[in-house]
């Protein structure tokens, strides 16, 4: 079997990709991973269509710099947006978190009245509706953004009371819809799955993105461009995370969240520099 | 009296700073302003201080591009962490809130125990504290960063059962330790006043820095670089609004919020363009 050792390259506004990040360590333990997190402009999800793609062009610009086999866009907003811009300045295999977040949703699914929680650019693009109603014309698709959710996943108040009234009243309209599937459409709300179960009830299937995109790179690199390598060896590749503000707060988020320490991680510029090179 | 044409310069990360811009506008009619929101790359109270500092000098540069006079820095953390910064890069005079609001909270508060609110940059900056401190060196400041007050006055929630107990739990520490006043110190506080208020009771005096800056500009310019011209002529100056992202959304806010038209709204770059102007 033919192998690339080249990395794959994931892509996010800030920490919220690393779920991303670890569902694939996880699905494909021998390949060397690169995270680039943008963390001096995040968020993403209250910005213009426009901004996104533009910061997405500089993220590919770093992904060729960095010779990954292929990119894994981890931020829901700018897959939204965005993908067509990373697959035209990569010429790379893409993959987004849109269209295995829809798929898995419409084959859980049983009645085809699917719910969608995002931020405001994520809704408004229409991407999972649209990504939705290609595999099933005739779903029902609810959408809704929730500005709230990331502050408070932020600010660890995945609980409580506060948590829990919040997530009461951006659930509503899904809850009267009687949805029973709600796609979490943004890196951070897994964090707060807890209250947004309890929120939904156990009859509504929660679709978090990760897992079906690392399902999706895998059945990708059985094909084109290829594996590393085997898989049975993990850590055979080094990780490594670049991040645009300064790397402390983000070690500390990322070790929290994948439960060893993280080496290799630098302070990335994604911005242009001046002929100088300042 | 001499006067001097050029107009003052209002920078701010987003929105915020249209409080400030609207002091000013009042205190002072006849001066012409340009405002600057960083919208691409808000916020700033989440980032690094070292980031904060770049986007600041590239919007020191932008501003004596448009050669304004004196810059006001609306945004409390490039106050509290990039006023140097912005007074090297453009040796004009520069007013940030984080003095002016510190004046007033000293001037307003009986006991001396003082409570600062603000976003986790400023908060650990300790600019506030130093700066009350400095002018009443006994006096005892309590701060807490509130990370869900911009989310939820964003959002539109200024009032109403969530936002009370949001406040309620951040602001128990003051309450705790009898201050008798409350620096607002981000500019999307004051939209949350009246919550603020019920929560601290009306003992407390809230200070909002944007009437003291609006005073501070005012004393400066009778001084030195000098006043545009008589102050009994509104309207004479136009005043021009720059953003990075989008204008569209800006627009709406600013209009909502200035309760008149506004025209003279450009999307402006503040990043380093390369060799072919890109």
């Amino acid at each position: 079997m033919a192998t690339d050792p080249r990395p794959i390259g994931v892509f996010d506004s800030g920490v919220g990709g690393l779920t991303v990040f670890h569902a694939l360590e996880q699905a494909l333990p021998g390949e060397p991973l690169i995270y680039l997190g943008d963390t001096a402009r995040v968020p993403y999800g209250t910005k213009s269509a426009e901004t996104v793609i533009r910061y997405t062009l500089e993220a590919a610009r770093f992904m060729l710099r960095q010779q990954v086999k292929m990119v894994v866009v981890a931020c829901n907003t700018a897959s939204s947006v965005a993908i067509d811009a990373m697959e035209r300045e990569t010429r790379l295999p893409v993959i987004g978190v849109i269209e295995p977040g829809a798929g898995r949703a419409v084959e859980r699914s049983r009645v085809g009245r699917i719910g969608v929680i995002g931020t405001r650019a994520t809704v408004a693009s229409g991407a999972y509706k649209r990504a939705i109603q290609a595999l099933r014309p005739d779903a029902e698709v609810l959408s809704q953004a929730c500005p709230l959710f990331v502050p408070l996943a932020e600010e660890g108040w995945t609980d409580g009371d506060i948590t829990r009234r919040v997530a009461e009243s951006y659930l509503e309209p899904f809850k009267r819809a009687e949805v029973d599937a709600l796609v979490l459409g943004c890196t951070h709300y897994p964090l707060l799955r807890g209250v947004i179960g309890d929120v939904m009830g156990p009859d509504v299937v929660l679709v978090d993105s990760a897992e079906s995109v690392a399902h999706e790179v895998s059945r990708r690199l059985h094909d084109e461009p290829a594996l590393a390598g085997p898989q049975d060896e993990p850590g055979r590749g080094e990780h490594h995370f670049y991040v645009t503000d300064a790397p402390e707060p983000f070690q500390v988020v990322a070790e929290r969240f994948l439960g060893r320490p993280i080496r290799c991680l630098e302070w990335a510029s994604l911005e242009k520099t001046n002929e100088r090179g300042e």
